[in-house]
């Protein structure tokens, strides 16, 4: 067998071009949705990310401003700017790039976040939500994860699901997911002791974890769906953490690094900013 | 084998043991750990737990009341009385008695409860706080579940678990907490397809699910320890998830129903109290 390729890029791309058109009908309306991205400091990837998400925005027809202060920015100055875009009524959705300076308390300045406006999906009201099943933002990439298991043909249904990596960005949210999806999820972590027999059993299989290599053609059962959340430098090349090629080998359908969940998450920023938007209509 | 019978009622009447001494000490510096339970309308459970609250607070040396307010009690009124307690310093956990009557939102009601004083947890800014890992109220039936099990004489640490029931009150927080316990956890439920299978192979069986009869001798390995959270009320009996007689022939420790982890749930709404009495001096 040779795995369908899940092609985030292809899969991005048409999502985002389904989101065009409702940005195009809510400017009819006299709204654009506004994604406002705060950058604190000067780390590189950090700018390069902030870059790439206005671009993303305004390729769709949203409006998007980087507001970029100073790396001595006190906590203090950071979570009046908060507040200002809180109270801004042209802003819809908002982003603060982490890490943070470490002068500044990260949760702090997730939890000043307006709910209504936080298209992360950080503050932990909004996880708090998620959990209680009430009306919240879900964290993009376990949103991203979904939108590409809709295309590998299986129904999530009372499948064994393996999640490997228990943060709170990736593993525990996609777990809810998955669950209320109604699949049978095992996360699995660093300290548990039976990795390789709960993968060989799985159905789906996603790994977000960040050590390449971690999944081999042995651990997987023929036919299984694998995504992996895994990116890693190494040598300068973007690495998952499931070997691609020997697992494309039993898999049926399987994410390439890089293309896969990446283009994803961002989709799923200009997703929830649209949300924002319609939801602060209302 | 004959199971280790986890007494619930021993188990908690040693854990408030411990709570009075904390509280003495408390008082000698001048503070009295203050519960405060709204009750609205007129239910005669929810009468009963909320006195029973109540009574085991005071024999601890805790102060407690109780605001009952009528049936027919508006949302404005309600969020008015939580605003008050919230602002009230001599007050330091509030519980609001659910279910509520119809016209009244339950979310916006928990949202209210100022986080530092939601000793159930509930709020989900708490909820989202345990899943970001930072200071928070635990929800006391998970909470009482470890309490139990750490008298099961056995390390969690890379343990199969098995989780049965999905609810944001028991079975997902709790997965959460045993998998920060190292356990590696699977989450049933309803649409699980195999659930015998996973049972079968797992350490340690939790049941929340108000199901008699669910959990057989079949379904568990020799050795596991089974946590039975059902109380289904059976011909004017509270009755488990698990049959308690023949699986206790095959694990090695298992929770009665009553007796098992009931009288740990009101036990950490005490310690959560304590917790947040302590907080309120920092």
């Amino acid at each position: 067998m040779t795995a369908k390729v899940l092609d985030g890029k292809q899969i991005a791309v048409d999502y985002r071009a389904g989101l065009a058109k409702e940005v195009e009908a809510l400017k009819a309306q006299g709204v654009t949705p506004n994604l406002t991205v705060i950058l604190v400091g000067n780390d590189g990837a950090s700018q390069s990310y902030v870059n790439n998400k206005k671009k993303s925005a305004e390729k769709i027809g949203m409006s998007s401003e980087i507001i970029h202060l100073d790396e001595t920015t006190t906590e203090e100055t950071l979570l009046n700017e908060i507040e200002k875009l809180n109270d801004d009524a042209n802003v819809h959705g908002i982003l603060v790039q982490v890490p943070l300076p470490k002068q500044i308390d990260e949760t702090k300045v997730l939890e000043k976040i307006a709910p209504e406006k936080d298209v992360d999906g950080f503050n932990p009201i909004n996880i708090g939500r998620l959990y209680a099943g009430v009306e919240t933002y879900i964290p993009c990439t376990p949103l991203g994860i979904m939108e590409i298991l809709k295309n590998a043909d299986m129904d999530l249904e009372g499948k064994d699901v393996a999640v490997i990596g228990r943060s709170h960005i990736v593993g525990q949210p996609v777990s809810k997911l998955l669950t209320d999806a109604n699949a049978t999820v095992t996360l699995l972590h660093s300290r548990s002791k039976n990795m390789k027999e709960v993968l060989k059993r799985s159905d789906v299989i996603v790994s977000a974890v960040g050590k390449p290599g971690l999944v081999t053609k042995e651990d997987v059962k023929p036919g299984a769906v694998v995504v992996d959340v895994g990116n890693t430098v190494v040598d300068g090349k973007l690495t998952g953490d499931v070997k691609y090629d020997e697992v494309s080998e039993v898999a049926s359908a399987i994410t390439p690094v890089p293309g896969g969940v990446g283009p994803l998450t961002i989709t799923m920023v200009l997703n929830n900013t649209l949300l924002a938007a319609k939801r602060s209509m209302k």
